[in-house]
């Protein structure tokens, strides 16, 4: 596992599979052969795709021997959360079902991956229909968290198989969806760096919706380097936009805005204690560091624990799309969507222009810094166990979505970075957060921060062996 | 009253404005003449501005003499309906109270028109909030239908002292809203000419809103070119876009869709033959005319009949910053708001996902044609009498607003001009719809419409003295 050629900045492979150091075929062996050896731990597929994969392979090395190019991702080993319809792949999206033929007819976001040419190793396990920040599933249990040998710990979710394809060494990048942290989450769960792209920016076409207001396609690989690299690689087909991630930034150049209050409070031991150390190396290195808290953060988190707009979205579309599923559905996500039933109408539209609201005073409060900084997630990822008791889940679920949910809820873009472990031993993210549109700086400005503290791979070591 | 000036073609007001044949006093005074004689009859106004206007008029004049020109509608009289904010104004939406301050602070539309120094005569009556088709309103009564000397009829709603301000001789253009036919319908029943503009295209800030979603600010005026005149002076201000209403095309250029059912069924007497008549009229003359029928018309106007988007969004309106209007709502107007209390959220989700399905639909079926022609309403304007036994009046709105209501429904842009009487001596409308975004280009086969059947005022000659 160590030394994994998976594991190398994308960058390096994407040189390396060019000059002939690398192949696709060795990759695709690579992942293979962690797949054999700690796949059925890990649990990170529900669909695996190795065999076929690797005989793609063979054909792109083929091309590239013949100085072929489909793209920075040619022969880059991915893998995709069971959201995204991707062709001669089944789509659960979480659920207990196949779903229809039209969710295995790829959208504009898989389209554009597939024309790169890379290894598709399988897609991952999600939180049924996305909707649960922890990882878990009643139908199809949930990915375990590598960083614990002993407890099955969460994931993190909803792309719970996400970065556990990536800690396992399955594959290089992940693409995963964030509507309140589900990219983040996951990420700073499992120790991997994670984007969250502003709302609109991507197209969501043919990703079974959760919240077609806040949906968002995003990505998790190993470093904010590499996020950055298959930034560039996607954005421009999706957006037709020319602009690229600009050179990093010096932290001198830069200030951040740290909240005063709501994202520091009840934070599992440690987490506080090294996001803040993280924040304090940014500051000895140069950065200014400002006091900056986002206006109405309690009101967003209230008006998403009463179901924001997910519950009556993802309910129409049910009731609409797939009326058999509802009576089927994993208890912990049908408790929400049963939920949406008492909302009127009226209180759905009052929320949207809460939302616009919310966007507008976000953006403004925004622009006096370059980025913010808060701990991604409040709490050590629980242990199943843990998640047992009545209401126990509900809790978890909610406290782990905070900090994420907020840059949802007010259009921001926002990534994660791993900067160390908390008191459990498991890895800690930070959340770095900028104003809409503003993807391809937040990444620049995350690879200064990374350069200053260290990759998670750096940081975090290897995983426990199963 | 007859050769008043403010009848004759905006573009001759303005030659006359600019050449001394006409001056801004004299358009103005002509303006409180009509109002004296007729304007306690008519009752188009709840805040009439007409001394205050003619004293502007004058300094007008004298801006105009010195060679200073604000804009095409310079020394135009216009009225406003009364949802609109204009500063020096009070604005009550047609309910039983003066709104806040908010309602007083001009929005883009408003701005846009009075940088061009207007003559502002007031502003009209409306039903309570727009949400209803007939021109009712319990606090403040309805405006009479100058067509009409016996009966008291309805002049159309919602805006409903609009197409009256015209016909009664106060103003030459009149600002309405649109959001299900509130334009078009007080256009058709009061015999002058109306715009509704394709959603989005103008700014809806500092309207009070109806629905979020379909709201759309719209003008009526005496002829499909005076529309044009006062569209090309409004929507490079409003939009930025550069391009203008082109010239007519001919006739023979044209194909025009008209459906086989559906816009029809159940007209009043005299309807259907008037818009026959004006069809075949057109097809003498050369255009080309093909059944086309929009997709899922029942479907839309089921919706609709169910309250649509607008119940729950103007619900979500007052109880958010109207809560004390609710108990003292318009008994017509707070059925249709209490209704949507029982409508839950995810319907409201589902519905506006039929509404993009729709907008998608429509649009593409239109794209075979250059427009669509239909009766703008399928009744005569009923009298007040007749809508005072229960369900009487709910019946007449929906059946008022049937038409209509598609072309919000389905994204559409479209206009109204009178092309006849029907059999209880009221105005007809011909209702021209076209795809999204086209509205210049409808002016334009609107125009080439109007040049071959004759405006309104040669068709309908002038309303009979109070």
């Amino acid at each position: 596992m160590t030394d994994s050629p998976l594991k190398r900045p994308l960058r390096e492979q994407y040189a390396g599979l060019r000059n002939g150091t690398l192949s696709a075929t060795a990759l695709a062996e690579v992942s293979l052969a962690a797949h054999r050896s700690r796949g059925q731990h890990d649990h990170a597929y529900l669909t695996w795709n190795g065999e076929a994969a690797l005989a793609l392979a063979r054909t792109i090395d083929a091309v590239i021997r013949q100085g072929g190019d489909a793209g920075a991702l040619m022969g880059i080993p991915v893998s995709i959360k069971d959201i995204y319809a991707v062709p001669g792949l089944p789509t659960y999206a979480g659920s207990s079902q196949r779903l229809p033929q039209q969710w295995e007819e790829p959208g504009p976001m898989v389209a554009a991956l597939l024309a790169q040419l890379p290894s598709v190793m399988g897609k991952t396990h999600t939180v049924e229909f996305a909707f649960g920040g922890l990882g878990t599933n009643a139908h199809w249990g949930a990915p375990r968290n590598p960083w614990d040998r002993q407890a099955h710990r969460t994931p993190g979710g909803s792309s719970a198989g996400a970065g556990v394809s990536l800690v396992g060494g399955t594959a290089s990048l992940a693409l995963g969806t964030d509507t309140a942290g589900s990219v983040r989450i996951p990420a700073s769960m499992t120790g991997v760096a994670g984007l969250k792209t502003t709302a609109g920016r991507w197209p969501t076409n043919r990703i079974v919706p959760l919240s077609t207001t806040l949906d968002t396609p995003g990505l998790l690989a190993h470093r904010v380097d590499d996020l950055a690299f298959a930034f560039d690689a996607l954005d421009r087909p999706l957006t037709g936009r020319t602009d690229r991630v600009p050179a990093p930034p010096p932290l001198a150049d830069l200030t951040f805005g740290v909240p005063g209050a709501f994202f520091w409070d009840d934070c599992s031991p440690g987490i506080a204690e090294v996001v803040e150390a993280a924040i304090r190396r940014l500051k000895d290195a140069g950065a200014r560091v400002v006091t900056l808290d986002l206006p109405h953060t309690d009101e967003a988190y209230t008006m998403f624990q009463q179901g924001g707009l997910a519950a009556a979205e993802l309910a129409a579309f049910l009731k609409t799309e797939l009326p058999e599923m509802i009576e089927v559905l994993d208890p912990n996500v049908a408790a929400r969507v049963k939920a949406a039933d008492d909302m009127p109408a009226w209180e759905y539209v009052r929320r949207c222009t809460v939302i616009d609201r919310l966007y507008a005073a976000a953006k403004s409060r925004l622009a006096d810094v370059d980025a913010m900084l808060t701990p991604t997630v409040a709490i050590t990822p629980p242990t199943l166990e843990s998640l047992l008791p009545e209401g126990a889940y509900a809790r978890a679920n909610m406290h782990a979505l905070r900090n994420t949910v907020i840059a949802n809820f007010m259009g921001l873009c926002g990534l994660t970075l791993p900067v160390g472990k908390d008191s459990a031993g498991m890895p800690v993210g930070l959340q770095v957060l900028a104003g809409p549109w503003q993807d391809a700086r937040l990444l620049a400005i995350g690879q200064a921060i990374e350069e200053q503290l260290g990759t998670g791979i750096s940081l975090l070591g290897e995983p426990p062996a199963p």
